[in-house]
């Protein structure tokens, strides 16, 4: 099962440095997620050849337009190229407005269905399979802002399978075994589940944090991912500046990653003002160890 | 003075071998003039090192995505970066309608003036100065969409400034005289203009006929253009299509530049079905010989 992403954007709203806005490419339970799609998104997906048919689910997190401004373009190409499969765009309730309002100008009827799953509460479930339960959480900027939080489902436990057999153990239950379950056999003798199963590996979790003031409300929510999204906007000299624009210092990015215990941050959402980011990435390393800098076209295991 | 028109972007609709949607960037008697503006023009502009705040006007040809969804980009980017000075956009008026929704929902209000000058009849003047009288005139596509004329204003004559001496004409009169009157000194006599000076140069001029199916009325409508700029989207065996999606093939728009005697032609908006471009260039080639593919970064001097 793989599990990477690909940072198709890392500045901020004015882009810069051959340095384009926010939009992700998240593979997770081997699905294929975008989120955010700032302008640019579309070409972004060609140079690194990621294909847009791959893409049923898209994820929004604020209506600034260095997150959304690529998706009338992207959701265009999807037309023209044929796409039939429904796509979810998870949004505020005005995209739907910004985007419907163009289609209808530009005299567009969309050949595949295009649903929208509005935000309706601060911390909510937006979609949950077998695999993956993708929770939306709250963030603190200048327009409701949210972040994502990507978690597989608990792992099956691993037979050890010459116990099982030696129990008895019908090829019937093993799912049951694998959810955590004793065995009970015809006799009434109970075999407890950690005689006949070890832990499965950690499940995987993600999680996305763009444009947001310093927030310590979040630690608990992000507690432990594996990898962490956090915007860092400015270097910690211009914490004033990032206070009244709703944005996080690389400091405090490299704060929160810490006290949260994740396992590994990445860094974006780079003023036009940083050319060089190299001291951006120094300034978080010094709050915590494992952390690398957004880099288009890189691609981030985890 | 300066003419010179640079290509951002010569993609049709769906972006494609790194060509980027329509977008360009005319100067015309030294001033600067954005001509549509497809998704990623600002990015292209700074590639291209355009300066964003050289820009006072901007024409967008019609409403389909491919001609205007990097406005939004492109006027936050110029809100951010202090610009004062107003900014006129030459457009349909739904354009205020999509804008004003998207800078309403993101909280932006603009530091500078922005106006918008709606287009109001078939053909009609949009601007005129002492230099340039810019026109639109119809196209014909799937929605409402223009073209653009420039034309320089006739240039001043060239004085002979030793018949101008001789014949007495005072300082004050030289401007009369370069307009083209007669000289009549204090005596009442007559020295025809055509004594005193000699013909300028002639005016330059520009046209811009962004997608369009082939329509011979353009013809004297561009009559002689220095550059035309026409759109040629498919070859001609793909007549069937161009003409049911409203657009001109190469051979065509080498027709037209043949049959209205432009200078020269460049031709734009290529499918992405097409990587090698030559092909079309050699089609236009076949009826009109001074063509050129419109490349991204490239200059046409005119």
């Amino acid at each position: 099962m793989s599990f990477e992403l690909l940072i198709l954007g890392c500045s901020s709203a004015t882009p810069a440095h051959q340095r384009n806005p926010a939009a992700q490419v998240l593979t997770f339970c081997d699905k294929t997620y975008l989120i955010d799609c700032g302008e640019a998104t579309q070409m972004q997906m060609q140079r690194y050849k990621v294909k847009a048919h791959r893409i049923d689910h898209i994820f929004i997190s604020h209506l600034h337009g260095d997150h959304y401004l690529g998706l009338m373009g992207l959701l265009s190409s999807m037309h023209l190229q044929g796409r039939e499969r429904e796509l979810v765009i998870y949004c505020q309730k005005e995209l739907k407005e910004i985007l419907e309002l163009q289609f209808q100008v530009s005299g567009t009827v969309l050949r595949f269905p295009l649903r929208y799953r509005f935000f309706t509460a601060p911390t909510e479930v937006l979609l949950e399979d077998e695999q993956v339960c993708i929770k939306s959480f709250d963030l603190n900027h200048r327009v409701p802002c949210k972040g994502f939080l990507f978690k597989e489902q608990p792992r099956p436990r691993n037979l050890l399978i010459e116990k099982v057999r030696e129990a008895g153990v019908p090829f019937d239950f093993y799912p049951e075994l694998k959810a955590g379950k004793d065995f009970i056999n015809s006799q009434g003798e109970v075999t407890p589940n950690a005689a006949l199963t070890i832990d499965p590996l950690p499940s995987k979790s993600y999680a996305y944090c763009s444009d947001t003031l310093y927030t310590e409300s979040l630690i608990p929510i992000i507690q432990g991912v594996d990898l962490l999204y956090h915007e860092a906007t400015f270097l910690h000299d211009m914490l004033d500046r990032a206070i009244e624009t709703y944005h996080t210092t690389c400091l405090q990015a490299g704060q929160i990653a810490s006290n949260a215990k994740v396992k590994k941050l990445v860094i974006g959402h780079f003023s036009a003002r940083y050319k060089d980011l190299n001291p951006l990435l120094q300034e978080a390393k010094s709050a915590f160890e494992h952390v690398y800098l957004a880099e288009e076209g890189i691609v981030y295991n985890f």
